[in-house]
Order: C-alpha cells, then structure tokens, then sequence
C-alpha cells in the first residue's frame, strides 16, 4: 500500500536552452517543453510571436506559431495575452531575428493560467514607484527579475567566500532582551497587544499595567521588553571567541523615521567577526570579499549584468571589474581631514578634525580624489565611534575602518574590537553605559579575551552596487520604511 | 600618503593541520604557530601538556613543552589556566598518544587573555540547561562546537542544494502588516512602545490613543499594527510565479506560550516554492533535498558526527545514512490512518479519519510501521489543513503532505497550492477570513497563475534530526523561548 518517491524532477528551465556558449543552437530540431509568462503576443498575416519568459534568465523564449499548430484558437480567444501562463511544446530552430540565436517552433500550446487586461506589468514602461505599489508582480519586469537573480548570486556568493575561508555561520537572534549598543531606534517586540486581527479596536487600558500604571512587562511573553536587533555583532563575538572566523548574515532592524532612498527600515546585513586578528586582517578580509563577490557576479550574471550597464547604469561592469582587480585605497581618517582640507571644493559641512565624514565628503575622496578606486579610511576619532572599538595608542583615535565605495558611500563599517577589560569598562563608564547589562559580553574579556576585529555590511547597499538600482526599496523584494509594511 | 591594502591573510587552523588522510603526518618537522582557548593543562614532573582548541574542529592541538621552552614561567604563574586563550609557536610531532597522529613541540607561547578560576566552562561535566544560562560561553565546549558546525554544515548544503537546481533565494519580510496566515500567535512590533532605554519605567498611559480610547495605530512606525512573520510563504509564491522555482531562509516566528522541547519563539525556516509543479514535484523535491544535505554533513563533518555517534545518540550515522540512500516511504492520509486502526498498540489520542495525526501516531508510524525510514503522508483532509493548499477531485481532501522522520516527527510539512482563484475564493470564505487583506495573493492567480508547490522545513528541527540533540533550545546559537530573550 505504500508506494516510493520518485525521482527529483527538474524542469527544463528557459536560461538551460538559451545559456552556454552555442547559445542553444546544439538544440536545434530537439522537441521540448517550455513554461512560463507570457510577455508579448504579436499576431501577424502568416505567423504569431509569443516572447515567453520563465524568470530563469532575462531571455525570452520567442516561440512561433501558426495556425494550425494545436492551441491556436487560444490565441484568437485572447487567452494568451501578456501576463498569463502557457506550456508551449515545439520544436528548437535557428532563429532568423538578431536577439535570440534559437526560437521554439510551436507544435502546442495550453495556457494554464490566465491574465485580464487589468494585468498592472505591460509591456510600457512603468515607474518604480508605481511598481513598489505592485511589489507581488514587479518580480515579473526585466529589471526586478535581474535584481533579483543578482542578489541571489551575491548572497550565494557571500556564503561560498566566508565558507572557502572557513568561516562558520552564525544565526544571531532577532528579537532580544539585551540593551546591547546603547538603544539607538528600536522596534519593540510584545505580544501585550493583541493579535492582528483585533489589533485595530485595541484598547489602550486593555494593556497590562502595574499599579504605578507602568507597563507591566512581567505579562508580556519575554517577561521584560524585547526589541528587534540593530546588529548581530555582539552576538558574534561570543562566537568568534570560541570557533575563530565566523559571520552572520541575517535580518536587522532600524526604526528611524528617515524616509531616504538609502535606508530602510529592515535590512539584511552580513557581519564577519575573526578571531586572532587585527585591523589590517579586518581590511584585507573586506577587501577580498568584496572582490569575491564582485568577480562572482560578473562571472555568474553577465547578462543581467548586460542589461544594467545599458540601461541602468552605464559603464557599471567596467566600474565593478576595476574593483574586483585594483588594489584600494588606504588612508587613515587624519590624513583624509588633511585632504579635504587642500582642495578647492567647497562643502557644505565645513572640515575639522573630529567631525564625521560626510556624504559629500566621502564622495568627494572616493569619486574625485580617488577616481572611482574603493577608500578605506582608519583610525577614526573616539568620539564619533562605537564603544567597543580598539583604542589606539595616540588615545584620541580607535581602530576603525569604513569602506567607501562610488556613488554608495559607505558600503563596509568595521574595526578591532576592544579586547582590554579595563579600557571596555571604562569606555562604558564615560559613556554612562549600564555595565551590569554587558556582563555577558565583558564575560568575553574575562576569559581568554583574544584579540578580533570584524566589520558590517549592509547587503541591501551591495546590491545596489552591483546593480546600479538607486533606491534601496528596489535592492529588497519587500521594501519596510515609515508608513509602509504592506504584503 | 595613501597605502595599499595588502593579502587576506589567513590563518593556519587546527583543522588545517589536523584533517586529512595523513593527520597531520605530513607536516612533522614544521614550525609553526596556533592560537586558540586552552582546554586543559597537566603539568607533570617533566612535562607540561597543553590542549588547544580553536574552533575549527573537535580535535585539540596538544602542544608538550618543557621547562626551557620560552614562556614556560607562565604556566608557572598559573596563567595558563583552562580558558585561556593562547600563541603556541612549536615543531610538529609525530604523537605517542593515541588520540591524535600529531601534537606540537612548544618552543614559545604567549598568553593572550588570561581566565580566572570563575570560568564556568571548567573540564567538569556541566549540564545543558546550565549551559543555556552561559550561551555566550557554551560554543566552547566539545558539543556546542560540533552542533554549531554541523548547523552551519546544513546550511550551506541548504543553499548549495537550491542554488544547483536552479532555485533563487530570495528573503521574505520579516515585519509584516499583511494579516497572511489567518493570523495565529503573533508578535506585535511597534515604536508606540518607548526604546530600551525608557522601556521598563514606561506608563501605559503614554500609548497614544484615539478619542475612543484604541490604540491609535496611525502614529506608529508603519502607521497600521505590524507583526513578525509566522512564514514566508505567500511571499515566496509571489516570487515563484514570476522566477519558477525560489527559496526562502530566513528567521520566523510564534508567540505561542509553549515551553517544550520541540518548539522556539523564534526559528529559523527553509520554504521553497516550485512553479509549474504539483505535490509529487514537491515530495519529490523535499526528499532530494533531505538527502542531499545528510549526505553533505556525513561527508563533511565526519570527527563531528562521531561525536555525536559516540556521546548523543547511539546509531545516529547508520540512521542517517539509511536515510541518505534508501527510497522513502509515501502513503496517503486515509491509508495511514488504516494503518493505525489495524494495528494493537493502545494510543493516547484515538484514531479516526478526520484527526489530525499526533505525535504518537506519527512516531509509530514511522519508528515502528516502517522501522525508522521516513515516511510521507499526503493528502489530508482539508478541515484540518491551511486555506492555500489545493482541493483534490475527491471534494474531501487537499493535496498537502508531510514528512515524518523517527524522533523528531514532522519534519516537512508541504502542500500544492490551490492555484484556482474560484476554488481559493471560496476557501476563504469558509474560513471568514477577510478576502480584500489577500488581494495580492488572490492577484497570483488572477494574472498567469500556475500549478505551484512548496513546502517548510523547521531548521533546527533538521539540526536535531542531524545531531541527535534532544532540546531544541540547544539547537539554535540564542534561544528564544516565554520568558527568555536574553543575551
């Protein structure tokens, strides 16, 4: 009565005919089957066009069909319009047009799904904007596909450089109790408000409260406030001091009400943490993994690459092939205040030493000083970085780097971390940081404190690297920011 | 004045001079230098035995010094104490102990971090649930080590699994204002809440209100009640119909008050979702992916799994390997529950069509039916399964299926997705739940929708499954559980 599992059946996918070097004319007079979305129908006098896409690559299959093929009475019922699904079976053929080397010949079609002419994606051009309101479809454009198969190769690509390198990967937690970089902008995480579907009639008195009228967090399901996490670094730590190189790459949580096309609300980021390192081993690891995945893309997407530079970006592979192959630029933050200071450019935020870097000036270095090559600057006043960031010797800087990339800015933050138990805490106690609340990450420092250094990345920021896309809600399948968290 | 950056150095890892056919044989005469945490020390009359671990494998680097190598007067002032973190600089030798081919000839060591007597990770045997308290510290030990390795094993035979057969990752939101599943036990994220900082001395009083006393959700961050996503799901099927075939791995979340030792507040989950496929696809899909991934840890993390064989669950890799090679098990619903009839063994639960399964059911099934090989259940009744999966012909059940693996039960739970928007409408209808808050999901079949299916997969159920470890709370680097977020 029981029967077995047959085998994985993998379908024939379009990027499996149209990909390779023949570009599929070693499949010429083969019968195969192709599934997918119709993009465009053209019906002329003799023959019909039908450009289907799969999402497998950026290509369209052109499948040709007459009208005795079976399934025609489809076409002159309109059921075969943009945005609906069809199988179509036929026979692989040279194609006599210059965008494809191969076409289908039609022997039959069956549409399995399909579309109304309401169908949001037609073949006009549509904004951005218009599309983020249909982010369920926007996958189905030729850009938010191309994003999307490029984001996927970076992600697979980050994972292979951290795994090849020995790196272990670490699921820092999400949701935590732990006041860990001094608040920032937390989401708060309760279930004291009820579920979304009596969420919106909720009552503010049905919140439970102590009887100073506090909010009584003991009913709530952590039994204290808990937020959404703002970096997994800490969280790292305790795991590079114990297995050596490790990275996180997993979601984090900003609840600024800034409304920019360089932030968002829910982003993904990846944080390597090593062990037994400096910052010069912090700098040549971000350095080659930025490479990596650099090199990966343009290996692994030339097309979707081929599409940014025409039409998104121009000049952006020669751009990107310059990252993965030159060396960059180091300079430390003192020396960079020097540069800025002797050049002619007037900025609008004027230049001290001490001051924070900004956008303007970041840009500035990487873009005119630089001429397009990748900055790393060091060495960053204390004042204007993190707690847990390296003292240097000088005692005014830290042990600090950010990766300034063209157009982006800052791509990579990152430093050696403070591995001395006394400089930590009496950096807490200036900051006026609660140091009972650390205990766990001074526990670090307590026992067998090694020297480490890491960095973060936000990956949404790489994508649009790689991609040229200049908001960041395009980078992400589904954007989060003030106002909107909507499918 | 701008220096360049240099190599990514890489360190030499205790795994890289321990693994391989040889052992380490090979390298005999090198020197060379470790660095990691001491784990033990046994000062002897003539000798002084020094075990080092790093990480990167279960294996120590036992370094022998004598009493003339340099650094030797800090094992006399007791600074190399268990927990300490270590240079070794020596000659590699061949080793008179069994344990290990190899050791290192200590020339020079330096103490890094020194540990005091207080460190909780001492050679005593300590228990799980103590450890859980020291999270920070406990991928220290010998088995918090090999389930963080084997864990990141998994996951990246996980991605190496889809991205080989064609699957885009792509990552779905974690907040969510979309009331997807029919709701369930969510958790609200709201900034109505002040930060960590004012959170604990916050008055109820402060959520701002509209004049009807509600929580006045348009001042919030999202300007409507927000959630943690419970799956990814619908996401992913919007994606599938414009990519065919994706994936998602990403953290979800329950706010279910359930402290057992199967279940977390927060997990991570894999949901891939085929387009053009139907259940067989799918159960064809979640076994390849299921072996192909038991095959990666057996072949990858072989000193690992023999620790586990060894100390946590005796027969683990024999259990494994059957799993990896022979044919699964598939039965329907109605001839499970024949089955269960059939048979003499007293449940618990009573058996009728129309139950949902238990545990016990399940583990019978499975561990005692079918001796420990997994079985596939398909085709449940729908009164007891999701909205989305899809009716069969026989008007009674729906084309859903789970997989059932001996000690942790349910390991996969997967369906093919009602692709008809008439048949889903009226599902939803059923149900009550709210058609206008799906009209994006709904919009999937009504332009182009296609056969589709997919299936969830618990990630650190797999890690149980793989590992033999029996809490879950063991399973994850930071568990998060009622009344425990911390760390």
């Amino acid at each position: 009565m029981a029967e077995k599992i047959g085998e994985f059946r993998k379908k024939l996918r379009i990027v499996d005919i149209m990909a390779g070097p023949d570009e599929g004319l070693g499949r010429v007079g083969q019968t195969l089957v192709v599934m997918g979305w119709v993009r465009t129908l053209r019906v002329q006098s003799s023959v019909t066009f039908i450009e289907v896409n799969d999402g497998s690559c950026l290509s369209n299959m052109q499948c040709v069909m007459d009208s005795d093929a079976e399934g025609y009475d489809q076409v002159e019922a309109g059921s075969i319009a943009t945005g609906a699904s069809i199988w179509v079976q036929g026979i692989v053929a040279a194609s006599k047009g210059s965008k494809q080397k191969v076409e289908l010949k039609v022997k039959k079609i069956i549409v399995l799904g399909k579309s109304d002419p309401s169908y949001p994606i037609q073949k006009k051009r549509v904004s951005r904007e218009f599309l983020r309101t249909k982010a369920h479809l926007r996958p189905r454009t030729n850009t938010f596909g191309a994003v999307a198969r490029v984001r996927n190769a970076l992600a697979f690509a980050t994972h292979k450089f951290f795994q090849e390198h020995g790196f272990v990967w670490v699921s820092s937690p999400i949701v935590t109790a732990s006041d860990c970089e001094g608040a920032g902008e937390q989401f708060c995480v309760t279930t004291l408000i009820p579920n979304s579907g009596e969420a919106f009639d909720s009552p503010v008195d049905a919140i439970p409260k102590t009887k100073d009228g506090l909010i009584d967090w003991s009913q709530d399901f952590f039994g204290k406030p808990a937020f959404l996490t703002v970096s997994g670094q800490l969280n790292a730590e305790t795991y590079a001091t114990a297995l050596s190189d490790v990275y996180t790459f997993g979601p984090t949580f900003r609840a600024e009400n800034s409304n920019t096309s360089r932030h968002l609300a829910e982003f993904w980021m990846i944080e390597p943490e090593l062990a037994f390192a400096d910052l010069n081993d912090d700098m040549a690891c971000a350095t080659a993994y930025l490479q990596y995945v650099v090199t990966y893309v343009l290996e692994n997407c030339k097309e979707d690459m081929d599409f940014f530079n025409t039409w998104i970006e121009k000049g952006i592979i020669d751009r990107l092939s310059d990252v993965a192959e030159k060396d960059f630029v180091q300079m430390t933050y003192t020396d960079a205040i020097e540069l800025l200071l002797k050049t002619n450019k007037k900025f609008e935020f004027p230049v001290k030493w001490g001051c924070d870097l900004q956008s303007e000036h970041e840009r500035y270095i990487t873009e005119e000083a630089f001429g397009g090559c990748p900055v790393i600057i060091r060495d960053y006043p204390k004042e204007i970085k993190a707690f847990y960031m390296r003292q240097n010797d000088d005692g005014r800087t830290v042990a600090a780097m950010d990766m300034l990339v063209p157009r982006v800015g800052e791509l990579i933050g990152g430093s050696q971390r403070e591995e001395r138990l006394e400089y930590l805490e009496a950096r807490l106690d200036d900051l006026k940081l609660n140091k009972d609340s650390y205990w766990w990450y001074l526990d670090l420092r307590r026992y067998g404190s090694v020297p480490h250094a890491g960095f973060g990345l936000g990956f949404e920021r790489l994508v649009q690297f790689a991609t040229g896309i200049e908001n960041i809600r395009d980078a992400i399948p589904f954007p989060r920011a003030p106002g909107s968290a909507e499918f």
